[in-house]
Parts: structure tokens; C-alpha cells; sequence
């Protein structure tokens, strides 16, 4: 029988972390004791004041659709936050909020992405923003970057790539896996040849906030014309609300209205009813001390990689991840983290899943677990490390 | 300046129904006393036993990340309520938990249609439908229906349509906007021919519940092999919270897990746990009872209609829609539904949004307001068609 599948699926791989993370959990159902160190995924729980929040909307019983765009009062909290955080100016009419950050992405290459055009980004990158691409049959070009340029693009190597099949030029700062933000002049440099280009700018800002010791810059200081992807996942605490949004230029807020009453309906009800409650000061606060937190976890988790003997030649300024080579240890990093799970009862993940470049020599490393069970994984790598030292 | 917008946002047309919404609320900004039979959502609120089930997993804090394809013991539920509802076994691997039918249906179709593949369709049918083909560069068939054949397709009308670009084809059942049902022999006939072709069935079973003295069939009673769309949105009273499901047949399985892990990461979690309460039997029974308020306005409505002179040569068993037709009355259903809405403050929807045979000739009417609103909108339609008749 002939396959029915969309040729599409067979270009997206599945993430290869999934399996470590099914092992993992067949160690644990055998009673195994297992650091995880994959996931995106704060430890933290949503901040009471925001669960809070959801409760009195649930209590009302009024879980209605609301518009596709989101709750007017929600998108005007936003353009609120771009004022206060980052002192730029977003009509709200350019905010649409989405499910997640995914939707803002599906939401921005639906409307923007030709079969055959091409968005230039980094490799390694997250995996799902060139399957995204992919999904609108877009191809995904990725530029091999290093930690010369912080794992980030140039606008000396965009300049190189630019054909008349780029539609736009996707930048991911703080990056996963990298945690590297990329600097505030290259950026803007960046956006201006996209624009001179009159291609599309779409600036993943989904870490924003949490960043230890520098600013991160929106692309919107830079220029109004560029799509940017937010989420209350990662600084806001709310992965499972599957909350986020997207900020178009002013050309997309027609079609993004169009696609967004299409293909969402609406953004969870419930989610945008916490979500206001996500910007009040004392939460903010909250989130702050949550930072402050990660910020420890990070440069601990940095020196103990260093001292191991990983190397991490840009050191990460964001986001949880630490990107570590890994090719003193071993030329396949994938066998390297299977072995380390199977024999340590530590997950983490594979390069692999971020790219091709240099991926079978990198480990991406979460500090979203505690700093006395990231204290514990680190005393296991040594000891995986050792043994593994002997058997050579 | 070149548009920068995908072609496909070109061939998306908004909804009319957004203009007629938008002028509502206006008018009810100033005061007016608008009656909404414009929109496809019940007006009963989240059955409290969902809302509590809400409420105690939010009290708990963790929401967190579920598994991509949903959590497993609402799956198991799922297939459950197939066993009881329908005596059919579904192997629960192949049950995927999604953000609304929206998200069944770009799973099932991001899966399937490559470029230039055409689904074969109804007209009229809901227009989401045909615009998540063209998300993917497939082609919508439309074929003209009416009440001769309960404004469903056929074998025979899909037998004809079949070419080596058909790539499957897509029944609702009951059908938006005409709440009517497929009849069982001919539903069989047309999946055996999907499937004998190799073609791809999908089957929109989201106003399954609300059928109204007739049993309607799920597509799984008669094969396998088919793509089944279903929500908690309608008959489970749960639009804002955005959960719905999908069932592949087996050779998805793969794909569409995948597709999920990239597209969505996840359901919204809340929306999930409270889910697992919507099948509680006491939730049931309250369900059902909302399905025989709908079933006194459903009969209500159209004898009110008839009365009033529009013909529905096919009675509505199921959802809560009555497409109407007015050719007595005009030949621009839109401007009628425009000039009623400003005249005398009742909402519905021109048909023009659900296709375009014959679309300026009917109304939808949602019966998702009570007895006694629709008895007003009746009075006041009376009135309407008077004053024109006398001003004609």
C-alpha cells in the first residue's frame, strides 16, 4: 500500500530526547532515582497569585471563547509591559495572544511562509521552529554558528545567505540550547538588513526575563517591523496553560486575524483570565526571586561542567540551558546520554536534537531541577566519567 | 512595497459573521438589547462537575506539561466512552488529545495533504474546514448539496468527484450550518469507497451528543480506517477551554505524535484534568438533560421559521443550527442579517459564510439562547418581514 502520509512528516524528526525521557520513566517505574536535567521546563509551579486568579475565574463558571486575537484587557497588559519593561511604545492592535508560543509560531510562518521560501537561522536552534517552517513548506536554512558569534547569526552571514528565495531570518536570543543572547548592535544590525531586504524578521523572545546580568533587547526597539514570539511558559511559570503571543507587523494584523479565528478559534479561555494576573508587581516580584535562583543554578552548574572537563566557550547569559561539548568524552553524544541515563540515572540531552552542526559532540544541560540535585548529577557525571575513564 | 503575505491568506476569507458581531456589540454599547443567534457555542455554562474538577487540580498547583499526545488516562477515557457510547473498541494509542477540533484538525491534516491534494467536502459546510486545507496548500472540493440529500455528499457525488488528486474526503455529521445527519447506509458507502479508492475519511463528529431522536454513527462503527474529529466543546458544554480529540488510523499513529510534539507541545493541561469529569455519569445526565432543552427550541425554531414562511425542506436532527432557506424574502441573505440586526437587534449568520451554492438564499439560526430570547427573535423577525413586505 502507498504511504498517505504528507511528505512533510517524514522531514520532521521526532525529538530524539523523547526517548531517553520514556527510559527514564521505565527506570523510575523500577524504583530507579532519576535527575532530570531534559526538560524545558521550570521546576517551579505556576506563582500562587496567578493560580489564584484562575480560580476566581473557574468559580465564575464563565469559560466562554473570547475573541481570536485574546481578551482585549490582556493585550493591553502587554502592550503595558513593553512600556515598563523595555520602554517601546506596541499598539495592542499588533498583540495577538496565542496558545503557547507554538501558536504564535504557527500563527507568523502560516501568514508569512511561501512553499519554497526560505528563513534563514541558527544551527543549533530548537528544533521546532525550522519544523514549523517545514509544516508551511518552507525550508529551513541553517547557518552552522559557534561561540565566537555566541551560537548566534551575523548579519555578516545573513548578508552572505540573502537569495531571492529568503523570505526572513528567524533569531532565537536567549537562544536554546545555548542560553547565549546575541549582542544588542549585531541584533539590530540584523533586523535593518532584513528590512533593507523588505524580508521578515521573527525574533524568538520566549526567554526573555529570564537573563542573569545583562538586557535582553526586544526586536521592537530596534524596528517595529518584525514579528515577535513571547509565552508566559518559561519567566511566567505557566508551561501547562499553553498561554503566549505574538506581536506582527503592521502589514500581518489582517491575516493574522484571519488565521488566528481559523486555526485556534481562541487562545484557553481560563489561561488568559490568570494570565492578567501574571504582570502584577507582587508577582513580579515572585519571579524576580525566581530568577535570582536560576541565575545561582547557572553559574554553579557552569563551573561544575568546567571543572569535569566539558567545555563551554561562550558562557550562557539566559534561558535554563547550558550547551556543553562534550568531544573530550566521546564522539557520539547521544550514546554518551543514553549511557549516562542507564548507568547514573541522570537525563539530559542530546545535540542532536538542536541541529547538525558539531551535534554529535554537545549536551544540553537543564538547570531546572534544585541546586542540591544538580550538586547530586554533577557528583554522577564525575563518577560516569571515571569509570568510563578505566574501561579505556 | 511587495506584499510580504502567504498566498493562502489571500484565498482565507474572514468570517462575515465578524462584521454582524462586531456591529452587535456596538449597538450594544448603546444600549440596544441584542439577541445573539449568531453564535456556535451553548449558552449553558461548564457543567460544575468539570468546573470543580478544575478547580481541585489548580488547588493542587502542578500544571505542568502533559505527554504530547494527552494524558493517558483521558485517553483511556475516551476510548471508554466509544465502548459505551457506541460499542465500538478504539485502541487508545491512536487517541490524541488536542487543543479544540482545531487542533484535531490541523494535526489531521498537517499528517496527510501534501501540496495540491484535494478533500472533498460539502457546500455548505463550516468554513474552518476548508480553510485548514489550504493552511497546507491542499485544495478544498466543494461539492453543492441540498435537502434532496439531507445537504450531505453521497458516494455517488464522491465517486464522480474522485481524481488521482483526490486525497480523501470530509463528512460532518451533523453537518454546521444545517445540523442535518448523513443518513447510516449511505455514511458506510462512503467511507468503503474512501477506502477502496485509498483515500483518507475524515469524519467531523464534533455535535455528536446533540442529535435529537436519531442515533448518529460514529465512522469508527464501519471501519478503522478513518481520521475522527471530536471536541468537548459542544455537547460537553467546554468551547473556552480549548480540548478536543483526534483518532488516527493506524499508520498516523507515528506521524501525528510527532506532529503534536512540534505543532502544540500539549494540550492545555487544566482543560485536560478537568476533561476526565466530563464522563462521569452524573455529568451525563446533566448533559443530557441540555440536550432536551435543545431538542423543545430546536422544535420551537422551526416551527416558528416555517410559520414565518422560510423553507427548511430538510429538518435539523442534531447540533443546534437551523439553516434557513429566504429566498421569499431576499436574494442577499447578508444585507437581510445586516438590516434585521440593525432594525431589530436579533444576530444570525448569512450563509455566505458557510460556502457559496445558493448562500445568498439562507440564514443559519443557533438555537443557543432560551426559549424565551427565541421567541422574542421570532416576534421581532415577524415584525421585520412585515414592515418590508409593506415598505415592498
Amino acid at each position: 500500500m502507498l504511504s498517505r502520509l504528507a511528505n512533510r512528516t517524514s522531514d520532521i524528526a521526532p525529538f530524539f530526547v523523547m526517548e531517553l525521557l520514556g527510559r527514564a520513566k521505565q527506570l523510575e517505574m523500577q524504583g530507579r532515582d532519576i535527575i532530570h536535567m531534559e526538560i524545558g521546563e521550570p521546576d517551579f509551579a505556576t506563582p500562587q497569585i496567578v493560580v489564584d486568579a484562575g480560580i476566581r475565574r473557574l468559580q465564575t463558571g464563565d469559560i466562554k471563547y473570547t475573541p481570536a486575537a485574546g481578551l482585549p484587557e490582556l493585550r493591553q497588559k502587554i502592550a503595558d509591559y513593553y512600556q515598563t519593561r523595555y520602554a517601546v511604545t506596541v499598539d495592542k492592535g499588533r498583540i495577538f495572544v496565542t496558545p503557547g508560543a507554538s501558536g504564535a509560531f504557527l500563527l507568523a510562518l502560516a501568514a508569512s511562509v511561501n512553499p519554497g521560501d526560505e528563513i534563514v537561522m541558527a544551527d543549533p536552534c530548537y528544533p521546532c521552529n525550522s519544523n514549523f517552517i517545514k509544516l508551511f513548506e518552507g525550508k529551513a536554512i541553517t547557518l552552522p554558528v559557534d561561540a565566537t558569534t555566541n551560537y548566534q547569526l551575523t548579519a555578516e552571514l545573513i548578508k552572505r545567505q540573502w537569495t531571492p528565495s529568503t523570505k526572513g531570518v528567524l533569531i532565537a536570543s536567549p537562544s536554546n540550547p545555548t542560553g547565549t543572547l546575541i549582542e544588542p548592535d549585531e541584533f539590530k544590525q540584523c533586523i535593518e538588513l532584513v528590512n533593507e531586504c523588505g524580508g521578515c524578521f521573527y525574533s524568538d523572545e520566549i526567554y526573555h526575563g529570564l537573563v542573569y546580568g545583562k538586557h535582553a533587547p526586544t526586536a521592537l526597539e530596534y524596528s517595529d517591523n518584525a514579528f515577535v514570539i513571547n509565552s508566559f511558559s518559561k519567566y511566567f511559570g505557566m508551561t501547562g496553560w499553553r498561554i503566549g503571543w505574538l506581536i506582527v507587523p503592521y502589514d500581518f494584523v489582517e491575516a493574522a486575524e484571519k488565521l488566528a479565528q481559523n486555526i485556534f478559534i481562541a487562545t484557553p479561555t481560563l489561561s488568559q483570565y490568570a494570565a492578567l494576573a501574571a504582570f502584577d508587581e507582587q508577582n513580579l516580584e515572585e519571579l524576580e526571586s525566581r530568577r535570582a535562583e536560576f541565575a545561582v543554578r547557572r553559574d554553579f552548574l557552569y563551573n561544575a561542567l568546567l571543572q569535569l572537563g566539558f567545555e563551554i566557550p561562550a558562557k550562557p547569559d539566559g534561558a535554563f540551558y547550558i550547551y556543553a561539548n562534550c568531544a573530550k568524552f566521546t564522539k557520539d553524544s547521544y550514546e554518551f546520554a543514553l549511557e549516562f541515563l542507564e548507568a547514573e540515572g541522570v537525563a539530559i540531552t542530546p545535540g542532536i536534537d538542536f541541529g547538525s552542526f558539531k551535534a554529535n559532540e554537545h549536551l544540553r544541560f537543564a538547570y531546572t531541577t534544585s541546586i542540591g540535585r544538580i550538586a547530586e548529577a554533577m557528583q554522577r557525571l564525575e563518577q560516569f566519567i571515571n569509570k568510563n575513564k578505566n574501561k579505556g
